[in-house]
């Protein structure tokens, strides 16, 4: 068994870590942190995770719902941090240093870039250093470098919904590098602190575009998106550089993310239009290995992603306009955050993707 | 008084009528006809409109709850019909046949050429000759012809949403005749026939895109920004006519559309990039005597519309990428369909527009 | 026209006030206040008050949203308090020395016993002498006392609908003084301020009760349902006094209340069970000459009273117990707070009580 | 491994055995039939079940997709019979005669006594013979008799959260026989055929009681508490026979049920009343061995329980009307349906009844 733990698993994503490891075959989860709720047991913040022991079911490692938070995590072998940005980087600092291989679910490792960093972040990268030895943790492009790496950047929710969307199409130069990013969020993927954009009478049976001005997402998504260019053969470059709109929108839903992206598509080396079948194939060989990515041939809903750690895709041909729309859905807090990270655990000690993750949504 | 019927009250459309009509200062309401209901009173179909005359109270004409539902409607100065299309047509042949004036909600007079309707509606018209008489019924662009027309054709939903919102950009040419209109819609939007895609435990906590082959309100949308574009002096041409992608997505609410416009923007006569600030105030010029229409400088929400016939609109530019970026929201049974209706109607008698109409939103 | 104010305004039953103060033909809004945003319009601090006056269209009053809110209201005929309880009695003790009257919808003045209130308040009432004047505002028992009163206690939102599904069978004696109220509401009762319990992604898709170990509206139910037990000639008395089992549940929908009421039926005059009819026309006449209450013949939807002043009251036996059961809803923004508040505020005058008040539901 | 299928898969009942059944590590699924859909591959009826086989991952059995789905079910060890009443009864008798095993989840061998049967379901039962074979299916209650059994019969999703609720305090004799069930429940419990109650338009926002006159479950919920009683010594008689009044509500969530229940308290041996202390250990005693009951010490919430088997209850005392208040709550198709179904058959095969259900709820 591998021991793991928390940093701050009094957050959403904490929490949902600890539905996942609940029923991981590898993982053992030994120590959460949470500076808010130290000397507090799981489930005295968390009542449902109030239970018994499976008794008499060795099959199953269950989580102990009396584990007491602490303020610094106990040694483990890796340790999941759900800390927000800043406060993550110093975290995952000093786990590093005390030899603790680290999956971080904040923003601080994921562009490459100190500079841009502190341009959408605001503030001086706090272990610049380190933002060459993270690995971006989508597995289904950087599996390879995933295991065996000590840290994972786990990406964005939004990111991870618009990059599976649109790396297909970018890495086999199908489109012109200008795409619209159109995403419709859920209210978890706002975190778990009240406030009047997530008060429930405000936002139920309402809908609005948020982050105008620039979602954070932004720079990972373009960071993603011309790799994936690169990785195929199709760079982009200075005179026609990737140019993205991204529009996240809030909806009255729990979880899930569901983005439409829209792109100019290319002529084909016969300078004919792109049929919907040839982009679907190209789609579905592009993760013809990957067991949480499904190309569909029908628009797919949010709600066959509900808990799982599954990403539905459809990529189309609008014939009147002759552009790509590529629908890409996944729960925020599965494939978007928690799932993703075990993912990239599962990966990062070698083993198959899958453990421990739900392959089947909750529906209804 | 001006006497009114409604044709299929039982529709939602139907219904939001009966609410609006309750509160009309010059309309009464003798009328109401429903296939499935002949013979029954409108508070047994709706008993949420059991009630009482408003006693002493002389100066609101209400409802009467106890109007019997026939299968003809009677004789009355203006019908409104809510019948699906081709029925709609063939109920307004006989309405205009015996004086009566009608705003139709359906899409039947909607589209100036009967080639176009067939192609989208897949039957032949059954009254091409009336399309020359009938006015599309937006006030903000046609008040002049609707006043004293016979025939108003009432928008679709979405349609009135991306037409508001996108008009002023194209009447100005500040935009290339190319836009993107992603819509995200409440499930009322629908109608009240039940269907496993409206059934409550498949719509909560899901979001997805449909009628992605095309939607029926895609070529009045585009019928009416050409028109916009040509009335702005700014008209499209063959060589680069209006290329739009409308997709429409379902949200887990009831009522509300918020349309989401991208448009690559033109340059300025120094050929500079238009600025957020030269934009808006384009947009509140284009709209300044509207009562219903509001330009905003925030990103709307669709709650600000709900149950009012208000439309909120949010123009900006995005300056990484030099698109305009149109915000536009309303109540699809208000704005978008009953309230709309009675604004026509309004406007068709001369009276003043916002007669009847509640001006404030239901919030929270 | 009668100059009213708001104290409060930027509270959830401050913006309902607005909205049907907006259609009033006899109040003219003419100041408000809110101690978070002086010197703000309304339109900046409620941007869907954003309008345009109704140019032309003399018949109607608008609300200006141009109002500028202030820290003390200035001198108006009539003043709605929407404080919190102490600050509520603090500012009506001020406005009725300057000789405005008050509808206070604040729990200071519906309880008579002043200890009762230290109770369950948890301090010292700020104005006694003021509990003997006030008048508790339910118009459907005591308009006579409402007509020219100075401080109406506008009752509490569960307080209403248990009152109302409750009064008939007290005063006719066909029940035990022994009630069980199980009431279901939306959020917005929970008011404006975000908390934990009134997150959206915690709140969506749970159900739960809560104020178990008494909720502060239990004493005003049963000092009332007192009251219409004495009134209708059926007292309660020591050896049998009311006994009132009173749950809220908090539901997952903005607006709504929904209480299930069950009771002991005694016995009729002849030893035998009442029926449901009996029962029913007991309540209809109890209610005949009511506007806003509707006894029904199905058990009501809150979406039957959404936005609108109506309250719908199901009285039934259940024949297999010989319990009453008693369905009662309406909106508790408007019948359970705004709309009451302007119910009483029209009595008070001696204007129609339906004056201002939307009689029919928003639907769906 | 233990072969099983799954007679009318298409219902939610049916999805939900699918969804447990992927995570299960003794059953596997080799049958599936539904009528209107034969022939058809699981994942062109859900497509939330495309994925791929877990690579690799040796430690899950995972469903099949690809399971094609047919008229008759395949001979398998297990069948879970998912059909509504007379049709389930009709489906069991079949798979007896042919040596399968059954969990029934209709109603159709709950009750023990077919003439109540015939009373409440209005058609004779066809197959009464079996009612003394079936097995009611609590594991909480008749786990010895569940083991080993040829046929159980799962409860209702009502039933289930009462009778876990009640039993306790009939078996321990501190309650009069007289209680009141006010249930609410999500909108998945009314299955996937769409109907006017369950449209979303109309759902959403709304709360109503239904099935006032009598709904089905509680004929199951007398019997069982009646055996609860008599199995605690605290038998319920003529004289003085079990009186229920239970109350179904429809509230706007999709899974979930909480049934408040009330009961008036008798006193202890020394004549003085229970505390809350005093009944929340008796409480947690009567279930202290139950790895899915947990009695908690604050009210629970039915999001506690999402997606997974768990049942919290709440016992209290209110001290004012000396009335037992005990909240209940589950996952309607978990616990209350295809949860409890696994449960069943694990207790059935020997397993442990913890086997392939999910511990923890998904939250938020």
């Amino acid at each position: 068994m591998i021991s793991v733990s928390i940093v701050n698993v009094t957050s959403y994503t904490g929490l949902e870590l600890l539905r996942l490891l609940a029923q991981h075959p590898h993982f053992i989860l030994t120590s959460v942190t949470a500076r808010s709720a130290v000397g507090k047991r799981l489930d005295e913040v968390f009542p449902q995770l109030t239970s018994r022991p499976n008794v008499g079911d060795k099959e199953h490692i269950s989580l102990d719902p009396g584990l007491v938070i602490t303020e610094e995590s106990a040694r483990t072998d890796l340790a999941f941090v759900c800390l927000p940005h800043a406060a993550a980087a110093r975290s995952v600092l000093t786990l590093l240093e005390r030899g603790t291989r680290v999956v971080d679910l904040s923003a601080d490792f994921r562009l490459h870039d100190a500079a841009l960093y502190e341009e959408w972040y605001k503030h001086v990268h706090p272990a610049p250093a380190l933002l060459e030895t993270a690995v971006y943790g989508v597995c289904e492009r950087y599996r390879e470098r995933i295991e065996g790496a000590t840290l994972v950047a786990n990406p964005g929710c939004f990111a991870t919904a618009a990059i599976l969307g649109l790396a297909p199409a970018l890495a086999a130069g199908i489109i012109a590098p200008d795409v619209i990013i159109d995403a419709k969020s859920g209210v978890s993927g706002a975190g778990r602190s009240p406030t009047p954009g997530t008060h429930y009478a405000e936002v139920n049976e309402d809908v609005s575009a948020y982050s105008l001005a620039g979602h954070r997402h932004l720079p990972e998504i373009t960071q993603e998106l011309e790799a994936a260019a690169l990785a195929g053969g199709h760079p982009v470059n200075r005179s026609l550089p990737l140019r993205i709109t991204f529009i996240p929108h809030l909806i009255p839903m729990t979880r899930g993310i569901l983005a439409t992206c829209y792109a100019e598509l290319n002529q084909d080396k016969r300078g004919s239009a792109f049929t919907t079948a040839e982009v679907r194939s190209l789609y579905a060989e592009y993760y013809a290995n990957e067991p949480f990515i499904h190309v569909v041939d029908q628009p797919p809903h949010t709600k066959w992603t509900y808990a799982s750690n599954a990403c539905f895709i459809y990529p189309m041909v609008d014939t009147r306009t002759r552009r790509l729309l590529v629908i890409s859905c996944l729960d925020n807090l599965v494939k978007g955050a928690a799932g993703q990270a075990i993912q990239n655990a599962n990966r990062l000690y070698g083993l198959p993707e899958t453990s421990g993750l739900p392959a089947v949504a909750v529906f209804p």
